[in-house]
């Protein structure tokens, strides 16, 4: 699938020429990276990432001992496996080379039983496998054999493969229901989908297997639970099949219900899928914020409980909301229902894409809905809010996380469920499909501006019969659909999609318009954090304000009844920035020397305010931003 | 001074009846106490106070460890000033026994050069005065000089008075400018104060310039920061007559505020008294609760910054109110000015009034203005919020820090400053005071319905010429005052004091009106937690929502510009209970299975709301509470 789209042809180009350049020199600890450890009481602050250094010193190749954390070795895996995806749009021989020297580089330091962790094998060897509540073992293993897909697939080059194949082996013999093997699992998930994918590539049984045991083992015996890690936070209070609500660590429970999703797929384990579905409506029914974040809290990057979305204090980890993405992917797998594909998109275009800054090499970890830079600075309960996107991380699971996840949008547009075609993303692409006898060739361009236009042309060298649906998206209100150029008088919708089924011959067109009004959403009364507040959302794209157009104070700042916008566009590349008139509340000398005071009448004047959307917050330097804005 | 008020007296009894044999039985280690530690990651929880039996074990007379904090002992110290203070209202043997015993105690446990603190005896005997910035030593001593001037005053027994000074003068000879003594001071305030009690109980001069050294020593270089140590933490960021703003922990800051104030008072230090000035203006007009609560964090127990007061993560420890009603006391020596006394009246009947349960049984640490019971026990950053008052704490500084307080409450109503008598709190009482050269008999009796009236007698048995300022509360919009029953036309006010300058003569009566309107009440449109909120109050109480009565979702409840006030009073002892119409939102059908939608028309339906004083929360279960309420 080649993509051709204003949009995200530039985040490919900015992944290839500078997201992974920079992530590459990042690794190495190469001069001038600006390294932030993601709150203070982070037990392993590091100044640098040193994961390559990891690497070389595990294999002999350099002197000196392991640094940072026990799951640095992943930042390595989720580099390499950006490498592949971008290899699948762009050939870029210097990037393959440095791949193919990371790859040496662990062909070299796993060990001969196919185990590779630099942290236990430079610091603890005799705690391998003995800490699993915390050592992320598993995880990383996890991350090599995602890399290895992709790699291999995009490139054929197997030793990836081989390499992977071999450490979820040395799992495979170590963990299992068998007397001799050890019972038990990684408390941080992530080997789970990944083998599932290594089952999907090699067709071995045993992979299969060996997620749907580390998905059943888990439960409240399984872990030497202390501390920090309760079982909440290790979403073992229960075992995952019976599991009802969104717990504890907001990305562990992510991977893990994309393992759940992606091993009952091919199992057809319907108690697990029951829990999928379960506790996909816990999250998007009550813990989720319209940016498509998730965990409420920076203590335990959590889940906390219903309707507890708390704009400032909040966590909305990057990788959390990658990680709705890839569930949301995974049950799209299960159900073709428009409201997975409308969540998968939510979280892709607002807090994913927030992560990283317009230049590629900025990144956040957290993504506040709501920043006021003094409360970062000097408020305890927001020191894990940053004003600007730090370059690196202590803990940097998060860069390489989007440069995989964006570097594979492809994955996320399209899917073939029932022998039908399914578009989940509106994104321009052209692309050669075979469905079911047929052949064809698709082409899709898209106009995003005061309404989306999908023109989709199909290619047919032989009449073929085939079925194609588009997602209706849930932030258009309606839709004018037509079939080479004549309209559907009575569309068949199915599910939220709209079902095209006829038999395609030479070229024809389908040419569907959603209307993408400017929205003022509201979120349910039981959300306290934003009542009587409105969030402004376009298309995929929620807003928000930024000092930098609005001033500060930006919570004086209300819309009123009378609010009308209007769509102004400084960039063809990117999303309209939204222009309206509000009101902004006059504070006066009557407050002067007054904290406390009865009968001060407020004023308010006319505002021109300027939304600009979320994903592109931070941009322009230190400044408020506010996702939610009071309304008269 | 006897106090006849139908709502203090009411907490006299309360204190010598119940609070006290009450806090003895916790100090004891009684059967059926529920201790609660203060929050998760306290580093010593305790499940016992083991206070008196610290005592013990160090005066050789029981065996086994310290267990505790090691500021453990100052919970006896400070019960036993409370003893004292109410010996001064009630004759009472049994408290003064008990007393006794535990003076007893503290001598047995004193070593010969008058050191005393059971943690550093029994535990780390090598690191006394070596780990000035957490190890309390010197606040200790603080206390139990503190204990020993009001026990000696209410009872002329001068043993507990010999071990403070004793201790005062080890302290003295270990700390100092001179080369041969240490130099520093204590990482928790509070000796400095009590110095100056002692001072002017004793006339020795020597403890008012070492609580000048220990104030004036602190600074960037005094301490061994660390971690959780840090300069803002300690005050210790500048040196305090330098700083400009409340810094660091709540209780602290106001410990220190209070001896610098009451210091400068002898010394005449202008820097030091200018410090106070500042640091008042910063929290009354910027960093100071509605409720005369202080600390917006937890983190810390601290401080934040200008107008950052989160309802519901705050900290609002009753011991930093108790602390700010310390300092405005201390500010009134210097400047007879309604400013002070208006805070010092807040913070006392509300935040720190808050700090006990109605039965005298159970005490608040932390002081929401929001409670939401789900969030306390589900969202780790309100877990240090509790929902209802526990027995007793791990680290119990606020139980006995009320009994002392409120047992004083005469200390805090009046003053007589350059030969003019002050009345700041009304309150019913009747004394005998020299004023001048004359000797008058006072008598103040108080109702407080839809108006405060105060009726003031001075009898004189001679004609004598005084003085009597009254302060015009705050919260008062109009009085009307009248001598032997003529109005004055135009009476003399000063720095917000009704003044009144006569020859008395026989028993003549000064009468005031003040009107005590409901009050809704704004707070400055920086404070962005209450933007758009109103919270109620009448006379000195701050109001509140509480579930018992207005049902759950308090956050959906909101006034009107129609709202309108009545007043009820169930019990004739305690303030009347508020009711009035008010609107609540209706969460109807339209949001089933919905977070965020558009276009949703809120439905507002009447709704009759009851506000009871902030104080008296939390004395009917488990429920939400609220003090801003929206207002349309």
């Amino acid at each position: 699938m080649k993509i051709h789209d204003s949009f995200w042809s530039g985040y490919l180009r900015l992944i290839k020429g500078t997201v992974l350049p920079f992530q590459w020199s990042a690794l190495n600890d190469e001069e001038g990276i600006r390294v932030e450890i993601e709150n203070s009481d982070a037990p392993i602050p590091t100044e640098k990432s040193h994961a390559i250094a990891n690497l070389k010193i595990a294999a002999g190749l350099a002197s000196g001992t392991h640094q940072g954390y026990w799951f640095q070795d992943t930042d390595v895996y989720k580099w390499l496996e950006g490498v592949g995806h971008i290899l699948n749009h762009f050939p870029d021989k210097e990037l393959e080379t440095l791949a193919d020297e990371a790859i040496d580089l662990i062909e070299a330091a796993m060990e001969p039983d196919g185990y590779l962790n630099t942290f236990y094998q430079l610091r603890t060897p005799e705690l391998k496998f003995k800490q699993l509540h915390l050592s992320h073992e598993m995880y990383c293993c996890g991350h090599l054999i995602e890399a290895a897909v992709a790699y291999y697939t995009a490139t054929g080059k197997d030793k990836i493969l081989r390499l992977a194949c071999k450490f979820a082996d040395c799992i495979d013999q170590n963990f299992g229901p068998e007397e001799h093997k050890r019972h038990g699992t990684d408390g941080h998930q992530e080997i789970e989908p990944a083998l599932v994918k290594l089952y999907q590539l090699t067709g071995e049984e045993k992979y299969l297997k060996l997620a749907g045991y580390l998905l059943d083992v888990r439960g409240p015996d399984c872990f030497d639970f202390e501390s920090f890690y309760t079982p909440k936070y290790l979403q073992a209070y229960a075992r995952p099949k019976e599991q009802e609500t969104a717990e504890g660590h907001a990305v562990r429970m992510m991977y893990m219900l994309t393992g759940m999703a992606e091993t009952a797929l091919h199992t057809g384990d319907g108690e697990m899928l029951a829990a999928c579905h379960r506790i996909w409506e816990n999250i998007t029914t009550r813990r989720m914020y319209i940016t498509g974040g998730i965990g409420s809290t920076n203590i335990g990057e959590a889940f906390t409980f219903d309707y507890d979305l708390p704009n400032d204090t909040m966590y909305c980890e990057t990788c959390a909301s990658i990680g709705l993405i890839y569930f949301a992917r995974a049950m799209l797998n299960h159900e073709q229902d428009s409201r997975y594909a409308d969540v998968m998109e939510r979280a892709l275009y607002n807090n994913a894409l927030a992560g990283m800054g317009r230049d590629g090499k900025q990144y956040f970890y957290v993504n506040p809905l709501e920043s006021f830079p003094a409360a970062n600075q000097n408020s305890p309960n927001r020191g894990h809010v940053k004003s600007t996107r730090p370059d690196w991380f202590g803990c940097a699971c998060c860069p390489p996380n989007l440069a995989r996840t964006v570097s594979s949008i492809e994955k996320y547009m399209t899917s073939i469920a029932g022998g039908e075609y399914y578009t989940h993303l509106y994104i321009g692409y052209e692309s050669e499909v075979s469905l079911g006898e047929s052949s064809l060739t698709l082409r899709q361009e898209i106009a995003f501006d005061h309404r989306l236009d999908v023109t989709f042309t199909v290619d047919a060298k032989q009449p073929a019969g085939a079925v194609f649906n588009f997602r209706i998206p849930g932030w258009s209100r309606s839709f004018e659909a037509c079939v080479n150029g004549k309209k559907l008088d009575n569309p068949q919708i199915s599910h939220g999609y709209l079902k095209i089924s006829k038999v395609w011959s030479g070229s024809e067109t389908v040419t569907i318009t959603f209307d993408a009004p400017v929205l003022q959403v509201s979120a349910h009364p039981f959300v306290r954090a934003d009542a009587g507040k409105v969030a402004i959302q376009k298309g995929p794209f929620v807003y928000c304000l930024e000092e930098a157009d609005n001033g500060d104070n930006l919570h004086l700042v209300r819309l009123t009844p009378e609010t009308v916008f209007t769509e102004t566009r400084p960039n063809p590349l990117y999303p309209p920035t939204l222009v309206c008139n509000g009101e902004r509340l006059e504070v006066g000398g009557e407050w002067e020397g007054k904290l406390y005071a009865c009968g001060q009448t407020p004023r308010y004047r006319p505002a021109r305010l300027t939304f600009v959307p979320y994903y592109s917050w931070a941009n322009r330097g230190v400044g408020e931003m506010l996702v939610w804005v009071s309304k008269r």
